[in-house]
């Protein structure tokens, strides 16, 4: 096992790591910018280093800091987290010339898995069923067009190396095509670099379906069930619920063979989750490969009580998974709320600030993941996610009530969250049956807001 | 259900009630003496009532107060907690006779585990193990070492009516019996009311295990597995955990027999915990019944899945049990440690004061039972339980790491607290190896403290 694991991340998830790092004995090292000297995961790391001024571009992504401080501190590997370098392929590979374990994929595997293009065809060879559309990049507007009417509108026209609905728009119409297909490309060149667009058919109000996945280097891949995501705003997943309400023992199967061969057809290594669109037909489609730990992994954990980051520790030192697919049983139901510091009332602009009172929720079935404590100034610099409420009971309604009280129980003072409207949905009809699809909350937003206001 | 269910206590089980009511959507009554007017519970129940001055005497056990303030505000249950009157007859009889349901066993039951001779007796005509001793109370110091004699020195001279090692004396040869004895009636009248005493055989060395068990008014009883509570610092336990090292697969499954079969004797109903010795020969032994919820009763929901208040409330209601005792299949490993704002280097002695700075854990697998939050005033009126730590993992040793480093990230400011104490014995080789017994905190305090020094 790893003597000395760098962090190359920051808040929860850096705490997290750290917290599956001390139950193994590993030694840590934070790394922070100017911004987060005083931040938990620097108080927690057995050492720490500033990498950089706030800007993430001069920090967290700055790749040569954190490969100069990793090397400094006599660290053996490094654990990228979600976002900043952890897709990373060239960080992956500079951190192998470095004699570094990057606690992840092999930086070919995140390569081949970044590009959307890419990922589809391989999935398409490995017999995993894909959304439909153009068999790789299309040249221009015309050759888009003509994917579009071999599969059907509405359509979308996606970059290759995209990521978080940008370089993506929908297109309902042939006349509509050259606009928004030239849009689009704009949008790639400027996010991603790469202006390569391809066509999918829209799958319309779909179910957001993941499965768990977890790969060591000795050949065993088992996936731990899925995650429903459904509950979304402009892509950014707001609750997070295992098992689905969508899927019954047949389709999760099928699903989860798929999963487990799409880690096998990409050579996968380390926990990843694979995507799908499930459409109201029971046709699932996958959609992409997401080569990190997640920001809802502790869904799955609540289930199968698999600690997913010491799995990626283990299996990054070569160790085999902690379990056999036919050990794997979940066992009841667990949800994940994400509470941002942005106000759902200013179209979720983000309101980071001083904590100026915190109240955790506590008690059975109910665990926090959060980097706050009390007096905490949250910068303004980074992503806006302030804590996550994870909930677990035997079934699905018990866990619905315990999420609401827990929601009830959390006090956080200094800024508004999303925490408010997590709990109206929480008690909303079509969310307590479990009916809800991507478009929930775009179609219930101002129900619920004005909810809050009566 | 119940509609609307008054809490006849404080602090963190008060908070543990509200929770389980919340979740069935069950009102609350908090009460609370002057000293309580801003605590936790009050904050989070439906509506408080104020029910006298701090001493405890004249609050939380005035009677009538309570009875008082539950028929006034509507309530149609009280659930006691521990402590206070969760184990006094005359209350749940003053229940029954308002109407009120007493969420605990009837007030008989408690009557008669309440006396530990009528208990012995009892255990004994079921054809549960006793510890050796007298049939019943001895009426002078010569019927008592009669008795001794014949069970063999060292025994424990001890109270019919007592608990907490108080009016109890161990007895070591015949010469000590006559002042021994009186010393033990004089304590056990000024403490009780009731000199009454009984001679049990000392059982050297031996484990504190408990069973939990349920049992609902329709016949069912089940247990649910053991709490190896051996740490203890005179008679109060300071960790606790499940499975224990000490029992393999058949012990445990004689003892949990027993202890249903104890329930079934009892006429028992709500959940209860028989607490066993077992000695170095694997030999088990009655001591008595706890006809209550146990500050340690989340080291069982960890292990079992199952929410022992909500239990209690279903029981209490009339439902039947939600689990039978196949389905029960305890799983991992779980750990208990209080947190009391006790001084170990001053003999734990207790330090309330202002909660000055509150950090809790998080992550998985951790639970968190407390009810401070920071600012808060812990009061020097009550008992010193500041918070409960609990963790959940699936071996021993990674229970072990996981307790370790979710003490290492609590920090509360503002007196001194066992939680270094704790960490201490987390890493001792007797406890990571499981062999300890009673003696093994009065056996190593002096190392432990040395540790701490060092």
């Amino acid at each position: 096992m790893f003597r000395r694991v760098l962090i190359a991340n920051r808040g929860e998830i850096a705490v997290r790591i750290i917290r599956a790092c001390r139950e193994l004995d590993i030694e840590t090292v934070a790394v922070h910018s100017t911004a987060d000297a005083g931040a938990l995961h620097v108080q927690l790391a057995t050492q720490s280093v500033c990498v950089g001024p706030p800007r993430a571009a001069e920090s967290y992504l700055n790749l040569s800091a954190l490969l100069t401080a990793a090397l400094e501190t006599g660290c053996d590997a490094i654990h990228p987290g979600y976002g900043f370098l952890s897709e990373n392929p060239e960080f992956a590979d500079l951190c192998a010339k470095c004699d570094l374990c990057f606690i992840g994929p092999p930086g070919d595997v995140i390569r081949q898995m970044g590009s959307k293009a890419a990922a589809r065809t391989l999935m398409r060879q490995s017999g995993v069923p894909v959304v439909p559309g153009s068999d790789g990049p299309v040249a221009d507007a015309a050759q888009a067009a003509a994917a579009a009417a071999a599969v059907g509108y509405p359509v979308l026209v996606k970059a290759s190396a995209g990521g978080g609905g940008r370089g993506m728009r929908r297109v309902d119409s042939p006349e509509q095509m050259d606009a928004l297909f030239a849009a689009a490309r704009g949008e790639a060149e400027a996010c991603f670099g790469d202006g390569a667009l391809y066509v999918e058919k829209l799958i319309q109000a779909p179910r957001h379906i993941e499965f768990q996945i977890l790969a060591d280097a000795h050949g065993n891949v088992v996936h731990l069930g899925e995650r429903d995501c459904s509950i979304q705003r402009k892509n950014q997943k707001l609750i997070e619920e295992s098992p689905s309400r969508a899927l019954d023992e047949a389709l999760r199967g099928s699903m989860g063979a798929a999963a487990v061969a799409a880690a096998r057809a990409a050579g996968y290594r380390s926990a990843g989750t694979v995507e799908f669109v499930l459409d109201r037909t029971g046709h699932f489609y996958f959609i992409e490969m997401n080569t990190r730990i997640q920001v809802e992994h502790p869904v799955t954990e609540a289930v199968t009580g698999v600690d997913l980051v010491r799995e990626q520790l283990r299996i990054a030192a070569g160790l085999p998974l902690s379990v056999t697919q036919e050990q794997l049983r979940p066992s009841g139901h667990a949800m994940e709320c994400r509470i941002n510091a942005e106000d759902p009332r200013r179209n979720f602009a983000p309101a980071p600030g001083r904590t100026a009172f915190l109240h955790l929720p506590g008690g059975p079935g109910v665990r926090v993941d959060t980097a706050l404590f009390p007096g905490y100034d949250l910068p303004p610099y980074y992503d806006s996610l302030a804590a996550k409420l994870i909930v677990h009971a035997p079934t699905r309604l018990e866990c619905i009530r315990r999420m609401r009280r827990a929601l009830e129980e959390l006090i956080i003072e200094g800024y508004p969250t999303t925490a408010d409207l997590a709990h109206l949905i929480l008690y909303h009809p079509e969310f307590v049956k479990g009916t809800y699809d991507t478009g929930f909350l775009e179609q219930h937003m101002d129900e619920l807001l004005a909810w809050a206001c009566g």
